[in-house]
């Protein structure tokens, strides 16, 4: 049973359903309100957005909706690469750019004070509740956000990375499985060690957590939401669920692929950002994967380099290069709107017959 | 809700509980009969076992129960190597001989005429429930199986393998979800695209199939079995769980390795018996793994040239060059006996509120 369960009751939301903040377009304001208008929580990705860019949605989406909705930012790193590791990475996505007839070569380059920036943009817009992916701010932001009574949510991957994001004050952990789509949110050892699925890790979370745990990881409607719930879970994250229905701001082909994807057709790669995500395995991935010795920069960087590439590929309808992220459920995928999929997950969950 | 399932009443079972057919002798006669005696079914691994040793085993398992209780066998694959593979195959095992003292060095035999024994065996015996893993056995096997009244179950690790074995005219399917300890039961197109976790898989197949299905992969205790009702199985199965408990035939230090291990320790390998597995992570993988183009044997020949490797590394207490099969759920490992785990589910299931 979930009703009134402290999550629902610290979030103020009626339903254990949340959609991902899924950055790079996807979660329009049109989808975090929608979604947040049903009852379950939406998420603007703003983790590659600017400041301004942020808060120009967050006063949009305010404006459709009064529920409570949440903004996900990236936690940010900053790599250093020589011009020879810039220049070699470059080399390999050559062909790709002379394919599309892109003449510019992008130098890699990040704010290194976005973060920092959007923090205080999402404090100003007393934004109700903020997630983090790729590891964990300072004690400092976290305490300046709760102050504000800003709900704080973390992202886990294995068992060890919830109990940091416990320890450093997270009101609450998203345990990412390896079913999940889109980027891996391990921060703590080794990517490959940290592929735990949904049904393994979300169980050895709540056992060593006091926070509340959100599952994410292949949960796409009712049946695994009472999974999630089943297994100690609060509440479930959806991300691709929400990726193909109307209110989604990811392109058509990006739609069109996880609505006509196997389970057995998506893989983990870094060849896109230089951090593993999961994604619909296409031409581009494939030659990237298999081009011996080809050097990747680390995230952010490499995924500075390849988004011409991406948002080239997209506006001349070649999907065979862009970056098809989708979760191993998109077999369960649909097109309906963002509030007939909560709607049908919610008519599940009330009758909790099995 | 699971009560009255038609899986319940085609196995003449109490609760949706399955131990897992693991071979390599863990389960015991007197496992498979004490899960059985619970109301649960238990399955003798028989896999490995020659049709007398199998033979002596159900016997002796009819006498400790007149529940239900089922086998599992091996769909045979007879490849050859040459010499000269065989001589490179054992060259990467030398030093793990030596250091175990180990002198005669293994030729890779199988007794190709094996299955069919195995399957005269279980019919002259009338066992129950018949189930295979690494594939279909031949439309004639199922059909005299099934003339003899016996219930004969797949596994699948893909929708694509849960549709071929109920076209095949089995009467129910496992769904193998990537979390699972031991083999992957992996039969038709690649290993890498067949990892498909529980949470994602165990729907996907459901929607595609009409036969029960069973889920596998992770599931320990009563939260994973409410949550595979909740995906849509009508039953559960549990390998790893049982493996540390008291009427189990593993290794001491195969117990102890389980009990201790977190979830991000195992791992998929083949370097044990020429297939994909999911064990522990010890010296002996590691090593291998990274023995630059070291060379492995098909599916069973690996397995019959690690075998002295294994045995002895167990009597002279060497974990380390074991082979420790394990789920992703280790941390919910218990070593109480097999009546109080199933018992443990049960009162879980009885309470159906979350």
């Amino acid at each position: 049973m979930w009703k009134g369960n402290s999550l629902i009751d610290v979030l103020n939301i009626d339903y254990p359903i949340i959609q991902a903040g899924m950055a790079g377009g996807v979660t329009t304001p049109e989808l975090v309100s929608a979604v947040s208008n049903t009852g379950a929580l939406g998420n603007l990705g703003a983790g590659y957005m600017t400041p301004e860019a942020m808060v120009q949605s967050v006063k949009e989406i305010k404006r459709i909706t009064n529920r409570t909705f949440g903004v996900n930012v990236f936690v940010p790193q900053n790599p250093q690469a020589t011009e020879e590791e810039i220049a070699e990475a470059n080399k390999w996505l050559e062909p790709y750019r002379n394919e599309l007839g892109i003449e510019q070569e992008p130098t890699p380059e990040q704010d290194v004070a976005l973060f920092e920036k959007q923090i205080e943009g999402l404090m100003t817009e007393q934004v109700p509740v903020v997630s983090f992916t790729f590891g964990v701010p300072t004690r400092e932001v976290i305490k300046d956000l709760k102050k504000e009574e800003i709900v704080v949510i973390g992202t886990a991957t294995t068992v060890e990375e919830a109990i940091i994001n416990e320890e450093y004050g997270m009101d609450m952990v998203v345990a990412q499985g390896s079913e999940a789509g889109g980027h891996r949110g391990t921060f703590s050892g080794a990517f490959d060690d940290a592929m735990i699925g949904t049904m393994s890790l979300v169980p050895q979370v709540v056992d060593h957590v006091k926070i509340p745990v959100i599952a994410a990881g292949g949960i796409m409607d009712g049946r695994g939401i009472k999974a999630a719930l089943a297994l100690g879970a609060q509440a479930a994250q959806l991300g691709t669920a929400f990726v193909t229905c109307k209110e989604s701001g990811a392109k058509v082909q990006h739609k069109e692929a996880i609505l006509n994807t196997k389970e057995t057709e998506t893989v983990v790669t870094s060849v896109f950002s230089g951090k593993p995500a999961r994604g619909i395995r296409n031409s581009f991935i494939e030659k990237m994967e298999n081009g011996e010795g080809h050097h990747l920069l680390a995230y952010p960087l490499q995924n500075t380099l390849t988004k011409d590439i991406r948002k080239e590929a997209a506006s001349q309808n070649r999907p065979e290069y862009m970056s098809l992220w989708s979760g191993q459920s998109p077999r369960l995928s649909t097109s309906q709107s963002a509030s007939s999929i909560v709607e049908s997950i919610v008519f599940d969950l009330e009758n909790e017959k099995m």
